[in-house]
């Protein structure tokens, strides 16, 4: 929807006339699907709230928006394509902005193909207001398991603890496999803290069934009882309808538009179901998250237009927080990890530094872990990850713009950052994480 | 110290011996100024927990720290200071760190020099213990004036009012000079709305005494009874025994060194005593503010022991905040001004941009305004001011980034800042406001 309405002022613009059919097989659109942790934990009233722009209001704007239609062929030279009822629409120009729900891996699965009773994935607003639903009925004392400990896991451990759930996450990795084994370790202890089990290198084997309800979970290793089970392992791009189009697709399904958006002649792709190039080392990576889908939508809209707007990549930047049950951490991290360093060519230098997010005497003075990597040769800046408390996690942000902007772990350490005695450190902590790495360069 | 610290770290690497000897005519080293509000607010215990490093600490790491010495004159062709007692001290290399001590206007002084009771400023740890005192003898219904409203007087302000006294501003401006008229009116109405009494445009033209004491504050259009007064009108580099060694000094008495330090054979000058150079525009402005003398002393103490360390200049970012009376507004500015975009020949383009902390639909979501400019030819980001809630202020940095490299106003609007709802909206409002103004050149 970000590319229909960049695309409608552009052409305004242009003098361009466009007539604009959207098609979803979904019941609503625009909304924050990551707003929908929150809404489980009590944060926000209803799934309303996390509607940006209603149908209507698309609609409104000249978009003819067909909701619950689902494309599931496409023929790009005859210029149609198909959907589940048979219809053939004819375009011009095609867009697919399609997304990625989330995986479902078959021990969550009836032989129907739905999943059993107290089991769902968190995606859709419709999942979200399945799983208020199985919250408010779930008795006192009920246990909630967490498939997966990525962003999205957190945030539903978060919104159970906070609901009064006990809570299990289960994890096939070390936890937030995002961040450097230093930094989630950080992350596992606050979750540790906050009274969640946490099962590190659990891979689930399949589910205990009470009639058509999930009763427990088992894994290699162990097992728990469990009233609900929410599924947060990852999505996967919805671009089956394209294989046999010719569309080049990577192994997962994904497209790779150019920074206007194009994939092919009259063919653009935004948003979810594509991945985006990163800037540090020109790498295509898969992130699936809303701030690069508004940005290339945007771009995506006004080129189609006639527009030339791009989107130039990512530094691969990425923020949650963890708050329950008297913990609390910002997590955030931009840039490279090791590996991906390592895979690039580079010598990577890296250091952990402890800090404060303000000086040591105030009472806003929490602590924050920086980790932050650079290249030895060159000096260039290669990746920051930040774990702390109130005010630690947009930090990453000036981490972020040094990478944008390719530039060294010097210029991180020496540049302007504000300082007053609520909001940092003389030299900001993210400074003297900076300064570390640069003096073992 | 800083300087002082890192000489003797950059000695023990380059194996140079080093004796240093500081003077300094007070009576604390090492300790944070701008902590001072806030130990007068009741947010830190004592004026110990502002010292970063106790004058044993220095004496214990080899330097010969000599407090309660005032430097009166130097020889540079003779390479000797003289002290206030006639005591000739000579040196190899002259570091100038003097600092900037408040300015007192005359209407506050007694004949004798010294300031009424009941009035001071608040720069040293001194001012600091004398203001707790007086908040503490000062009785219920008490009225504070503080005549200045940069960011020290805001910050009085803010302690004064929540040590519960009533309180008065008075500035000769439109208050928060360093703002934007449309961002300093944001502050004016925290104050107001805090229950502040703003006289913008008024210049103190005297007090009214009870015996020693203040009693009252005249200013050209009013007046009004005190019980204290806190005189926050900026500070003046401490130069004056370097007039006649033919060092050069500003009008203000500022020096300016190089990115080492060094402002002649065999002197250096470091902190508020200097001015600053600011990337954007190469201009040398005097900004007394403790991250760029923190910086600048590390340069200096690293070059004099033979290391290369610079400070590259800065990026005129600050920040503070007004938290009283069920008010909170972060404040935070980088780059230039309109005023000085004008000076420097460039052609400005600004706007002021609303928008929310975190989505708007979550608990955390405070309003924010942003003023971004660019030029409109070259594109580039100019100067961001932000005021706004929780969160708001340390924004600042990414922009500051943005400048320290020197990229432009699409840099900033298209980078990857870190989105999460308890963060930020998709697009982050530093990225809204900077997309409003690109689509403006």
């Amino acid at each position: 929807m970000s590319a229909a309405h960049q695309a409608l002022r552009t052409a305004r613009r242009t003098g361009r006339e466009l007539a604009i059919t959207v098609l979803d097989r979904g019941t609503h659109t625009s909304y924050s699907a990551c707003g929908i942790p929150y809404w489980m934990a009590g944060d926000v009233d209803g799934g309303d709230d996390l509607v940006a722009r209603s149908a209507e209001q698309h609609r409104d704007a000249g978009i003819d928006l067909r909701l619950g239609v689902e494309v599931v062929a496409a023929d790009l030279s005859g210029r149609t394509v198909t959907t589940a009822d048979g219809e053939a629409i004819g375009f011009d120009e095609l867009v697919v902005a399609t997304g990625a729900p989330a995986v479902v891996p078959d021990w969550a699965l009836r032989p129907d193909g739905t999943a059993y009773a107290g089991v769902g994935v968190v995606k859709t607003l419709d999942d979200g207001t399945a799983w208020v639903d199985r919250f408010a009925e779930a008795g006192d004392g009920a246990h909630v398991v967490v498939v997966g400990a990525g962003y999205v896991g957190v945030e539903v451990a978060e919104a159970a603890l906070r609901q009064g759930f006990g809570v299990t996450v289960l994890t096939r990795t070390r936890g937030m496999g995002m961040l450097e084994d230093e930094m989630s370790d950080l992350v596992n202890k606050a979750l540790v803290d906050a009274g969640v089990e946490l099962v590190l290198g659990a891979e689930v084997t399949g589910l205990d069934l009470d009639g058509d309800r999930v009763s427990g979970v088992h894994w290699d290793g162990g097992s728990r009882e469990a009233d609900l089970v929410a599924v947060a392992i990852g999505v996967r791009p919805a671009t089956d309808f394209l294989r046999g189009t010719g569309l080049p697709l990577t192994e997962d399904g994904a497209l790779r538009p150019d920074p206007h958006g194009r994939v092919a002649d009259h063919v653009w792709a935004a948003g979810d179901c594509c991945e985006v190039r990163r800037r540090i080392d020109d790498a295509w990576v898969f992130r699936p998250l809303g701030t690069h889908a508004n940005k290339h939508g945007r771009a995506l809209g006004d080129s189609l237009a006639g527009g030339s707007l791009a989107f130039e990549g990512m530094t691969d930047t990425s923020i949650t927080r963890f708050a329950a049950c008297g913990q609390y951490v910002e997590i955030a991290r931009t840039g490279l990890s090791r590996a991906d360093a390592t895979a690039a060519g580079l010598d990577p230098v890296a250091l952990v530094t402890e800090g404060s997010t303000a000086s040591g005497y105030m009472p806003e003075a929490d602590p924050v872990a920086i980790w932050v990597m650079a290249d030895r040769a060159s000096r260039r800046l290669l990746g920051v990850q930040v774990v702390g408390g109130r005010g630690a996690g947009k930090r990453i942000d000036a981490a972020a713009a040094v990478l944008w902007h390719e530039g060294t772990v010097d210029d991180l350490a020496w540049m302007d950052l504000a300082y007053a005695p609520p909001f940092a450190t003389a030299w900001d902590v993210l400074q003297v994480a900076a300064r570390r790495v640069a003096e073992r360069l």
